[in-house]
């Protein structure tokens, strides 16, 4: 053995058999779901040009601003691995003149890879995936509740407990306006006692102040004029519509004005996902979402509402797994064969190969094993049957067909063999 | 409308609706398929330290020579985006220490995007898609002969005609090394007239001496000697086994002794599947592969056999494209709801999400459309019915259910509208 040994890049992980199964079984679920709710998949690059995400995710935040993985391509043109989904999908939306199709508003929906030079630890990755949907060319308030909704049920199918809705409105660019205004004059006499990102945060984007870890138990924090105080009569009515959408829809929910999205261009609708955080540590937030009625423009577009969530699916599992849930995915396979002598083992590939495109899981041994080990690994592999061909049985045009389960035995013609096994086939369970 | 504009980074694609659905129908066939042969899926980084393409790749390849993404993270590592899926696979497996598992031998797929820094054309990305399976563990003849069936019957399953097999041994490393030498007395003599790429192979590698583009005209090419001259004994009769292998299943195949694949350590099977270039242009190669039972010890595990496949999936979308070949995707939904009144259109959340949640894909209107526009909108979007709901049929608890086809209109308690969809719902179809 050489002394070579490369390791896999830190905060990245391989996702193994036994786990990929997993990960399979919740994107068809959001596959699903975005087909039942009719939002269509996009797949954009991995990555785009760097200042796409200074502009469409804020050149303030900790995500631009540390976060990024940038490098330059061999035509000097600078890229960034993307952070999030929103921007690209914007992107596109752009890009592509989505604003121009027949079908409105245009409803898509995401699963990859996202990529952010964090600290690793415990749920956060630095390649990470998300699951997102974005609605964009619609202001109806049934749009904002369709897009919680689609959410809420993505959690529900797959057997999560204890999830919580939080909600908030952020008020149209006029109530965020007055907010701004009121939240600057009630921190600008203490700014001097809170942190220096607070105080460039003051006249840039006052709302971050309240989002700040450093200076959270500041007397002046608890005390900061809420946004739902400032609502104008039109965002306070949009507000009400969702609130009311979203209670006969049976969707529990809890209003939190704290909850706040950094950017000058989120508004109205926003809102997160909880967990109960019993047996899942700090980790509380599942997800997050909101409505950004001016990004589009931001990103060169014409003036279009749009509104979206994305989820992260490694915190989905351990969600899940600090619940002991588990998924309902198949390990096991149809048939194993099992060959003994010179002539059946010869015949294995080309009977392997019919049961196969006859549409039935079938392994076989490829290393030489006897008997045993052979039965062995049928166990193992959780094989329904084991197909045992000697060179007699052969010759003679039949094959043992062993229940793994029940150790009955039946002799097969082998013509009549794959037939046989798709009355009792595991796929598709 | 702002002036600013990002696009898309060069050689990149969107995959838009109407299209990410032929991709995850494909990708569907993919797994289906590889469980079916007991391969399953592995999902390795994005990125991989430089210095495991440089060995696992080979540092004398165009690939780590000229196109890598190649980027220092803000800890100093170099870091690139993987050219390729079985460097990282291999990693894997000796990171993981695969080679302990109880199930050998270890059988794997993976499906993502790879990334090359190419001139962008017809059917060649900077980031493009590969679906792969290696199989570790094993040098039983019949182990290539299921790796090559699963690719040939990926293609036959998804309707593609015109696929031929090219099938080469590269011999053992004895087998080789002979080769090696003949290569070298054979083009020794007139290495003043190739190339200087061909001259420093001379010595290196002259193996790829024959996939040079340059001199592939020059008198000594066709002339040089074939690997298959050059097998010993037991090569000779591995690659008799394989061959008798794919004709009990029924895979035609060529023999081209010009097949190689550059690397030391490839050796014994190596593989081409190529397409009738009809309508396709100059591309004909759709995948390659072969074993290369040197390649996990080279990357730091215990000396292990190897084989392996290749395919990108922009070229079969292409393939199947020049074949006019329709996959069979359903863009329709079951049922677009029609809200006509305040009343009506208060409580069509409610019962959207109800019919979602029954399972059934359901889309309505968020534009405040008139009933005609409504109307269009269901036959746009290939609804298989239209429910149409005003503020007399809600007081009455009935709705209007129209079949789109037929134009039958009957009305239905709300109460039972979800049996009645599910009798005649697209899903699945």
């Amino acid at each position: 053995m050489s002394e070579v040994k490369y390791s896999i890049p830190r905060g990245t992980q391989d996702i193994l058999p036994g786990e990929s199964e997993k990960w399979q079984y919740i994107e068809n679920k959001a596959r699903d779901l975005c087909a039942r709710y009719r939002y269509r998949e996009i797949r954009t690059p991995m990555f785009e040009q760097t200042e796409l995400f200074a502009r469409g995710v804020g050149d303030t935040t900790d995500i631009v601003q540390k976060e990024m993985y940038t490098f330059e391509d061999k035509g000097g043109r600078s890229l960034t691995l993307r952070p999030e989904g929103t921007a690209s999908t914007v992107r596109s939306f752009v890009d592509q003149k989505m604003h121009g199709w027949a079908d409105q508003p245009v409803k898509l929906f995401y699963i990859g890879p996202m990529f952010r030079y964090e600290r690793p630890q415990s749920g956060r990755m630095r390649q990470f995936v998300q699951f997102g949907v974005e609605a964009m060319g619609s202001s109806d308030p049934a749009i904002d509740a369709e897009v919680i909704g689609l959410a809420m049920d993505f959690y529900r199918e797959l057997g999560l407990k204890g999830v919580k809705l939080v909600l908030n409105s952020l008020g149209d660019q006029e109530s965020r306006e007055n907010h701004r205004n009121a939240l600057i004059s009630h921190f600008e006499p203490v700014i001097g006692e809170l942190c220096s990102d607070c105080q460039a945060r003051l006249e840039k984007n006052p709302l971050r102040i309240l989002d700040c870890k450093k200076d959270r138990d500041h007397e002046k924090m608890a005390a900061a004029p809420s946004i739902l105080d400032y609502l104008n009569e039109e965002s306070k009515a949009y507000f009400e519509t969702v609130k009311s959408y979203l209670e006969a829809m049976g969707i529990p929910y809890e209003v939190d004005p704290g909850l706040v999205r950094g950017l000058d261009y989120y508004n109205n609708t926003a809102f997160e996902i909880m967990i109960d955080g019993e047996g899942f540590g700090a980790i509380t937030t599942l997800m997050g979402g909101g409505r950004y009625n001016g990004l589009v423009e931001e990103i060169g577009g014409p003036e279009t509402p749009g509104i979206g969530f994305a989820l992260s699916i490694e915190r989905l599992l351990m969600a899940l797994e600090s619940q002991g849930i588990t998924l309902p995915v198949n390990h096991g396979i149809d048939a194993y064969m099992v060959a003994l002598g010179d002539a059946a083992k010869a015949h294995v590939p080309k009977l392997v190969h019919e049961l196969r495109s006859a549409g039935l899981s079938v392994d076989t041994d490829y290393l030489n094993r006897k008997m045993k080990g052979q039965m062995k690994a049928a166990g193992r592999l959780h094989a329904r049957y084991a197909l045992i061909l000697g060179d007699e049985e052969l010759e003679a045009g039949t094959i043992e067909v062993k229940h793994m389960e029940t150790g009955n035995q039946e002799t097969i013609q082998i013509s009549e063999l794959a037939a046989y096994l798709q009355a009792g086939s595991v796929k598709g369970v």
